[in-house]
Formats: C-alpha cells, structure tokens, sequence
C-alpha cells in the first residue's frame, strides 16, 4: 500500500465537484472580462526564481537536476511564467494584454491549515497598462468572483496599499534604509509582536524612533499627513495612484469592497504599486485569503521591453476556508439525472434509452456489473439519481417502461416508444395518469 | 530573458481555447455516463512506479530526492494514482466507481511530433465490474468523445485486442516463454520489420517456427482457428470475453468504430483483458492517437481486496493531430460580445453599461489603459469584439450611446438608459430604425 506524500491533497468525487464549481464561477468572471485563458509548463529553469523572485521562494523550491542536467524547479507561482510568456512573443500581442488560468503550484512548506505543498490558483494578470483602470479592473474581477461565489461585503475586504507609498515613505528618512527586507517586515507586522516589529524595521536600517513613526503613519491610513510627512513628489505620486485606482474600483463597483490599509505590503519582492489582500472579516480565516498588485519592472527584469502589469492569483485552500465559514461552500452531493436500470435481457432497449438520455445532454447510468434490481437501486439511491427509469422484462412484453421518482418514490409506467420521445428531461410526472 | 525547457508547452490564448474546447466536449462526454471528476497529486512516491509500472517507464521519469529525503517522481500517467485511491478508500467507496480528471503527466522522452515530456490526458476509467459492459462503456465514452468533437467512423478507429487471448496463445506454446517481453514485441510490431519482431519472440522464449506460427495466428485474426489451436479454457473464455466486450459495444453504440486486431498489445504491462488503441484511419497520424484497457490486477497488487478496471486516457497532442487533419480542430480565434468604448470623460456610465452586459453572461472589453478612439477600436477589432457600444461626450449630452456593428460595420444610437434595457444580449438590430 503506498502512501499519499505530506502536503499533497487526493480529491474525490464529492469534494471535487464542489472546487469545480468554484473555479469554474472564478474563470467565468475572468472570462466575462475578457481575460483569456493560457496554458503554461509546470517547471522552469530554477535560475528564473534564483534571480528575480527572492530567496525567501528559492529555499522552498521543489527543484533538481533533470536528466539532461538542467537545473528545473516545479513552479512555485504564475508570475515568472506568464512574464516569460510575454516577453517571448511581446512583437506580436497586443496590449493589454489579460490572461487568466487555473493550475496547481508546488512549495516544499510546513502544511498548515489553509497551506499545502501542492496548490491551486486561479491567475489573472493585465500586461501594457499603467492606467489606474487596469488595477481596478483586476480588483472588480476578484470581487465579481467572490459575490459570484455567493460572499457578501458583511464576509470579505480587500485590503489595499501602494508599495510606492511605503517604498517613497521609506526613502525620506535620513537613514539609508533596505527597502525590500522592511517593506518584509511591513508583510510580517500582523503576524508578530510589535517590538518584533519594530526590530525588524532596526535591522532594515531605520533607527528605533523612525521605525515608530513609521509604524505609526501606516497605522493611522492618513494619506494626506503621510504624504506631508514625506514632501517628495514619489509620495504625492504614489497616493494620487492609490486614489485614482480606487476611484476607478467605484466606477467599476468594487470601491465598496475595498479598505485602506497601509500595512499590507505582500511579501513578494515585485511588486511595485498598487498592492491588496482579501481578508475574512469574519475573522474565521486569520490569514491573507489571497492577495495581487502591480508589478511595472518585472516584464523589463526579464528582457522584454518596459510592460506594466497587475495581477492577483485566488488560492484554493483559503478560498475554501472563507466559504465554507460563510457557508456557501457549494453542496458536495453528487448528481444524477437518470439511473437506467436493466434487469433480465433487456441491454438493448436499456442501453438505447441511455444513448438517448444522453443525446439530450443528461447524466446518465446505467448497469456495467450485471448486478440484481436491488443492488442497482441502492447504487441510483447512492448517486441520487432522480429518476430511474426500470426496464425490465415483463413491461418491455407490453412495450412499457417503468419511470420511478426518487424523492417521492413514486412510479408509473411510459410506452418505450415513446421513452424519452421529444422529451429533452422526461419525469414521472409525464407520464402519470 | 528565459528559455521555456524542451518538451515543454506554452498556450497562448487562441490555440488554448481550442484545446479547452476540445476538454469541455471530451469531459462532458464523460460526466453524461455519470463519469466524475477526481483530482490528484503531481508528486508520488517514485517506488510507486519502480514496483509496479515496468522498467520502461522508470528510466523516463522526472525523479529526484525533496528537501525531505522522500525518493520522489512527477507522475508519467494516472493509473498507479487512482489505484493508490480506491485502495484508500476501499471500505467507503460504492461500486462501480467510475472517475474522469484532466491534467498534465510528465516523461522524460525525446520530444518528436505528437509526443512532448509535458502531456495532458483526459483519464476515464471504472473500478469495480469485471463485466464486458464495464470495457464497454469506456469504448462508448471513447466513441461519444470523438463524434462530439466533430470526427466520423471514416476518420478514427479503435484496434480492440485481449491480453489474455494473447497470453493464452503464448502459454500453449512448449517453450517456456517471457509472457511481457513477448507482449512488449507485439505491442512493437507496427513499427519494425517482421524479422526484427521475431527476434525479439525468440528473445522472450519462442523458437523461430513458433514465433512465425504465433505472427500468423495473430495476423489473421480468427478467432475459432485461435482457439482450436490453443486448444485451452483460457483462450477460449478470453476469445468469449472479447466477443463479449463488442457485443455490449454494439448495444452501446460503439461497435461501429471497434476493429478486432489481435496485434495491438499496450505497452504497459499492467493489463490483463481487453486493450484498444485509437488510430487515425487516414493515415495522418501514424502512432496510436489514444489507448486504454483493463487491469484485473492493479488495485491488488496495490494492496487493495481485488478490484477488476477498465480504463482509457486521451492523450492532447496526438488527439490535437488527429483533429487537425480531419479538419475538425476547433477555431483558435478569440471571441467577445461587446467592447464598450470610452471616449473623454465618460467612464461611469461606460462602466455601468459594462457592469450591466457582463451581469447578463456576456464578454465584455471595456477600455483599461487610457487609450485613444482609434486605439480602443483597433483593440476591439483584434479581439473580434461582435459590437461596439461607444460611450462618448457628445453622444451622453443627448442621452445616448452609439451601437456599432462591427462585422457590417453599420451603427445606430440607442438611449443609454435603456442600454441595456431588459435585453440579455443587445445588438445594432434592436436599436436600427
């Protein structure tokens, strides 16, 4: 007997249908905004995350030696690929560009609730817009998605900041301050004490005062103070991105979803403006349920010509936590729209029934194991099957075919001629008298 | 900049709709024989395979040691995977259990035309019947899949052969024989020349003279003549189990498309009953598009109570071939209901119309990225948007919005705030006086 390995999840028919249906209303609100869908590898050369994507990812890396000695990595995240993508054929698309797809990734981490080894998200990037717009519409889609979903604003915010407020706040202290590792710390804050905090922000180069102003302006949210603060056009740049972005969300009717919070910072090294995580308001789900921002210096890093972008990538473990604890996780019961059941020798009238039930686009069993009346109910039963329609040998005799109700158990018999006839979806109540 | 590794794809958008059309139709098939979705892991085990798949397959796989120590593989095809599964859940599961899923495998193989080291299959397999109307019903599903994605009976094949007629024959020869090396040189045949073919018979045990009597008892076909010559129950209950299998095919609709041909044998070792291959009747795709069969002995060999399957995986790239030169590939180019135009200071109402289309299901563009009139027209007619509503300042002073048709090129005004009115899918022909 072998074993599953740890963090990796088997999904069975139940649990299953249920994700389905939350990628497939994620991917209907992408495509509904015209994101198209694209395909992409699950291994890069390692050296792509090595080099760009900081190395707080690399030592999480699934990666090895393949047999023709590459160095290869499972991917750990979309971005890499996609901006790979974009710079290879960047003559021939035209801008923006919007992609969207749902694929698992892989991080050799700790398992913990709501965190796997093997993940799923759902991915949705614009490349070739600046325009505050673009930011917005990535945050409308992920709001489409979550009310699709069938979440309230009572259930979910996002939480929105601007890497270049933080990153200009940052560059107007005297001190000469690691940018990435506090913007780090600034991602860690909720998470740890505030002397932990505030150390962190130390180690980054800010002295202990500094680092409590700085805490203290990211705190209070107050964009005209912080901007003042500042004095530098970055800044009164940076805060006029934010509000044109979350003008744009209101046109676009996710301004309601959104919070000002500057303390959200998102942990990886791109990101360069505008940056959100949805939260549970709730609080059932303590952490980020799935984040994005822009990320305008990526494309460029990776030889392609200056291409701005914004994304955000829904995860499913999280994603799932939120729903369920919203309890609009969607019903795991399976479905079945017919069971046909054949008993004595009547395969051939059974099995044309089938065909055509499911010329008519149903669900439809029917018997593969030449079990009894009784074992084959008790499957039907098993599927919820809501209809079963008996084909036994003394109806056909008569030329009838017995369609049975499962809910109300009730039955009648139907002129196999006449089974399903022009009937797309036939019913018990069809044919009773 | 970054190479994608060899034998690896990217999808761009138009080629990705096609291919997610041709899953849509195939899985589709699938879910109306009440066939459900599972999902599995990327990652197993690597002995997983070193036990149980062959040598052959070992040497192709992408394996290498986590950061845990853990000997691990990314999985080359799902068998051993559901296997693992059902012996899981065993206790819980109600027979037949019948699973489909869609999803990458990996080999490292030399890439050559139609076969990559990334591959997607559609996996549809049932657990649980030793009945012929379990093998049956996946030759069926086969069948459904392909008429649905637009291919005829003049066009694709499926070579239906047994694995214990087979073995059977093999075992009634004096010599005491290799039973899977002799299989894995019929499963060779096709492709190398009759005496290389024998040799390899001669390898796994026969003499020259019998290899030459088994070629020709297999090349025939005859069923009767093959079982005088065996002369033993168990040929004859394999040639009765054969023509079993295409009996229930013909009452399911399937045994138009099946050919008897006892020189297809799988690769795999792990069958022991009826196997099939898909070929391209045209001549156009020279290897085997897909194949399938069934494994009596997987699950317990695996460690589960004996579980008899049948199963089938449709491989993308030969599948895609297979279209293409039946001329059935389904159109790569992209499509969009509407572009909704936005021109001078016009964005919330441009947005609202937006909003109010996609609410009705539709694909709406709508301007992201501050573009001219020219610009956003270009865009709109490089995604084949059907209609442009264009929203601009002249127009809103009276209370309207422009509705162009973009394939006749004619346009119209319509009132904006009966834009789109109760109407799910508003078109220049509702508005043209």
């Amino acid at each position: 007997m072998y074993e599953r390995l740890k963090g990796f999840r088997d999904f069975y028919p139940g649990e299953m249908g249920a994700r389905r249906t939350v990628v497939d209303a994620t991917e209907s609100a992408a495509r509904r905004y015209g994101f198209r869908e694209v395909g992409t590898p699950a291994l890069e050369r390692t050296r792509m995350y090595v080099d760009k994507s900081g190395e707080e990812i690399v030592d999480e890396l699934y990666s090895f030696t393949d047999r023709g000695g590459r160095e290869v990595a499972m991917t750990p995240e979309l971005t890499p690929t996609v901006a790979r993508m974009v710079v290879a054929k960047q003559q021939e698309l035209s801008k923006p560009i919007k992609w969207y797809s749902t694929r698992p990734f892989w991080r050799y981490e700790e398992p913990q609730q709501g965190r796997f080894r093997e993940f799923y998200q759902t991915n949705v990037d614009v490349f070739g817009s600046a325009d505050p717009a673009a930011d917005a519409e990535v945050l409308a889609f992920a709001a489409d998605a979550m009310t699709d979903l069938g979440l309230t604003g009572e259930e979910f915010e996002f939480r929105v900041s601007h890497r270049d407020i933080l990153g200009g706040l940052l560059a107007s202290f005297e001190a000469d301050v690691d940018v990435r590792a506090a913007i780090r710390a600034v991602d860690k804050s909720a998470k740890i004490a505030e002397e932990e905090y505030h150390d962190l922000l130390v180690d980054a180069g800010l002295d202990y005062d500094e680092a409590r102003q700085f805490d203290s302006l990211l705190e209070s949210g107050d964009l005209d103070e912080l901007t003042d603060f500042a004095g530098t056009d970055r800044v009164a740049d940076a805060v006029g991105n934010l509000r044109a972005v979350l003008d744009a969300a209101d046109d676009f009717g996710a301004r309601e979803y959104c919070t000002l919070s500057l303390e959200t910072a998102r942990g990886l090294d791109y990101y360069t403006g505008v940056v959100f995580e949805c939260f549970d308001t709730t609080g059932g789900v303590s952490r980020a349920v799935f984040g994005g921002g822009r990320y305008d210096d990526l494309i460029e890093d990776f030889g392609g010509r200056p291409t701005p972008a914004v994304g955000v990538a829904l995860g499913d473990a999280t994603l799932q936590l939120l729903l369920q604890n919203a309890d609009v996780w969607p019903d795991e019961a399976l479905s079945t729209d017919y069971y046909v059941l054949s008993v004595g020798d009547t395969r051939p009238t059974a099995a044309r029934i089938a065909r055509d039930l499911r010329e008519r686009d149903n669900v439809v069993e029917t018997d593969v194991a030449g079990r009894s009346f009784g074992a084959q109910m008790g499957y039907a039963d098993g599927v919820n099957a809501r209809t079963v329609v008996i084909v036994g040998e003394r109806d056909l005799e008569n030329d009838k075919v017995t369609v049975k109700d499962m809910a109300s158990g009730e039955q009648t018999t139907a002129p196999v001629d006449d089974f399903p006839g022009d009937r797309d979806a036939p019913s018990y109540d069809d044919f009773a008298a």
